[in-house]
């Protein structure tokens, strides 16, 4: 929603030179298509928002997407909070990694611009972010994280098709019940939002871009 | 998650009468393909229940599968709450449209059984509920309705796709940008609903499937 | 064809209920979108339509619909007949199985309505016909089933792909070459009729909708 | 159905010339992968073998495929002939027309190699046949036949998404209710006869790919 | 590119014989939708015009279509016949089943004729072509040139997808690392003309047509 | 080909840190899955070499894979030469979206993260090969860019679908019948690149990574 909207980027004039200015111009100015009214921060969202800011140095445009109805925001963040933070089988990174393949396979600008800067930073590799957002099968992995990202695509792509036939391989890489669980409500998560960042033509900010590129 | 595990089915032995047990046999007892302990309801959970059992007669299915993590299972039903039963600019009959046409594209057995019942039951027309779990665009919906259920689906199967030229159409039936939002929203957690009950192969009270048929 | 075409159900003028009908309205005088009159039936039609008033309590719509011509009524019933109701090695259920499950891929509002009924009927089992209608792989069915309907549903989405390591599981599942034959037969037949009801928004006599649901 | 079948194509021995024999090798004694022993043909039946070998010189092998139950053959023909040989407001060219367009859709070998032969006989138009069996896209018609092959292809490829707007560029392009179901008949006959041939690996007569090629 | 532009061909005006005209009519002349101008073709593209018509009898459209610029026109050039006519652990022969293969999946009119004729030219077989144009699949192939085929197929249509598990059947069918090379380009490169023929237009000499059809 | 083959990277041993080592090691020594020996290096193909390190540093990976062979490195580099940097209406960097958007949908490892870091130091604009990356359809282009890359990308999907209708928004953004061409072209070699690199496991220059990032 854009609170303070950046004026329409015009039409280019100048043949010469028709990407007439940068292209994350307005990122973090413009969050979404929709113009919705901010809402009076609940003080626990008040207080997660100065935590963002203290530790990010920015507070994502999802949480200021969400922010035009409290119990929407608090809803979000308790889900996303307890999926990506929470103790778990699965490491923080294969958590952010499931949510980039996902993202990739839904081709979710948003998601695969901040997931992606997550992957790069936790797994301190700057080119395992690349391969989540390009095409995971690229990537070296080993057989655990491909069988888990191989379960979160096909769900993606064909929930329809999951039977124990699916779950099988997964077990087999040494993945419990709950850590079935987790892989797919990561997966489910972000099937989730990427689609209301697409609804809603949602912005990443811009600083994402250049995180933890060397 | 099975925690009275039914038996599985064996082959069936005799081939004059194949299908030896009805289709729904166990799937009140058999919730999901996991195995996951119980956890202990918190009060407000427990409450949760206890209104579920009084209202509806019984505690849907996806709950039981959730309520191996109260946390999990909190954030679960704020969000589906919020989204579906609190103030909005779409009907609850209508977000109920959007959950079974979006559980139509994602043939979700779960979904489609239980949000399929709701249809019929909120719209009082035994017949609306089939249509959307067969095909949406077979249904006589008005203009609002249509262009509801284009965009929600349209978000389903192609959200890389979406852009202005989507949201138009939908402006256009009469719907706000906080409408929109509430269209992503619920067509965006049954997309994760969806994948959740697929990936575990969650089974419907069986209830359901009677309801409101007359 | 609309032989006493209905009044086309008008845009809502009501906000506050939008569906202003029941969607099942005028489904038994609304045959299909093409205006054909009715041809004189022949005394076997004649006979054919008694038939089923007396045994059904009803005309299937889809008779009517190619009722205003006798040479294409008669090759329809002679060809439905025959592979519906003949011996087979393949049981009158499972024949309806098929249909329902190529009509599920198809999404063809009237052949799962009618045909649904029919496996809900055959089977005595209320659920089964749901199974079929939303998804056949979360049946339980067993593996000669599963062969059949896999082969059935493949044939249907990607018929370029079938070869003899397609027939291998259902020999092997127990079909004969005959068997096999009327596999395809029946998934044949409702690959056509699955287009000509959509081709003509053919609508099933709503009676069908409550048939053995409890 | 193999009445005398060919020994199975060996395995190229000889690396230098792997294609050993020629591609329509046993074409005209290979029917289908099915053995199914042939019925005794009924008078009805005899006769219109006769027929075809008369004016063709040759049975069409799918009528040898069927020939293993007279019901099922008398079924076929009564509705083929109803279909493409009766009279209609569709010339006997825009039906095989739309026979080879569908038939390119779902590959289908059987069907493009015989029907195929048959747009290049009755349009006395070599390359009309290939650009059906190619892209009908490709080929320069008039606004009449590419509407009606626009909407036998959507329908083969998407039935489900077959609305009035799909029957709209028909009618406008001239064509009658009446022509409508002619269409929509033959397109779905032809997903109908694909699939049977898909199915049982049917072979066409080897002499149809040299008619009418100068 | 439409050096000698034909008349475009005229909405049919005789109801009674709507293809007025037959289907090839200008395909000589017309060879792309695009208008440029022939360029001077250099001393090197003169001998190769001049080669073409002595030993083909004609110039290929394609030769005629890059004509506008010779850089391009040599580099085409260059690339064609290094990957079709040089030496290579591949046939000519498989080289161009490839070509055709891969232009089926596309569905490109030029690349289908031009090389289909090639391939019955080559294999000295009529109906080989026919099988490659119309669904490789249905070919009695042995395992080499079906695995061949298969990757190359694979490869056009979900390039994302193969990982050293496709390549395992192609080395067990006998394919060096250089073959795999030449099989990937011979199928890169229709990727890439299938394309520019599809994006222009391209229609190929009329005679290809008739060439090797008994 | 791997002229220096890094070890084959061992399952991870270390269940705490699964991805055991950067995820671009041996990028610049593994360059495809293939083992082919390099061909000795002609003085045109030496001096190009030369040329790329002082220019860039490095020499791209797709050159050293290509290098097995003097006529295919030289077919590869005249063409690609050619269509990138040789006189067009299409400016540089307009080439390299078209690559990257082409690239994107085919999810291509090495033509992405190469041509990716393209568009950013073209266009001076670190988000905007991000954006190519991802989805175009997120970029704010002006309308001469965003048909062009519509024209790309549905050439890249469905080249079977192209028609004059989907030439003409390309000319209306200005584009003459010459761009056109160009486009298609472009469209057409990275539909082939990205097939042969996904073949062949290419891996790009970890150097592309950290390019133009801020």
């Amino acid at each position: 929603m854009a609170r303070r909207p950046t004026k329409s980027r015009p039409e280019a004039q100048n043949p010469v030179r028709r990407v007439t200015a940068k292209a994350a111009d307005g990122d973090d100015t413009f969050v979404t298509a929709l113009k919705l009214a901010d809402a009076e921060l609940t003080p626990a969202m008040r207080a997660y928002f100065d935590k963002c800011t203290e530790k990010l140095g920015f507070v994502p445009n999802v949480l200021k997407a969400y922010a035009f109805d409290m119990p929407k925001l608090e809803a979000f963040v308790a889900m996303y909070n307890d999926l990506m933070l929470a103790p778990s089988g699965l490491t923080k990174l294969e958590r952010e990694m499931i949510a980039v393949a996902v993202s990739s396979h839904n081709r979710c600008y948003y998601c695969l611009t901040a997931h992606g800067a997550a992957v790069r930073s936790l797994a301190d590799d700057p080119v395992l972010g690349e391969l989540m957002v390009m095409n995971y099968r690229a990537a070296r992995l080993d057989r655990r994280q491909r069988a888990m990202l191989d379960f979160a695509v096909k769900l993606t792509a064909e929930p329809w098709g999951i039977e124990e036939s699916d779950r099988k391989p997964v077990r087999e890489a040494g993945f419990s019940d709950r850590d079935i669980w987790d892989i797919a409500a990561v997966a489910g998560f972000f099937n989730m939002s990427n689609r209301i960042a697409s609804a809603t033509d949602m912005r990443p900010n811009s600083i994402y871009h250049g995180q933890k590129r060397g």
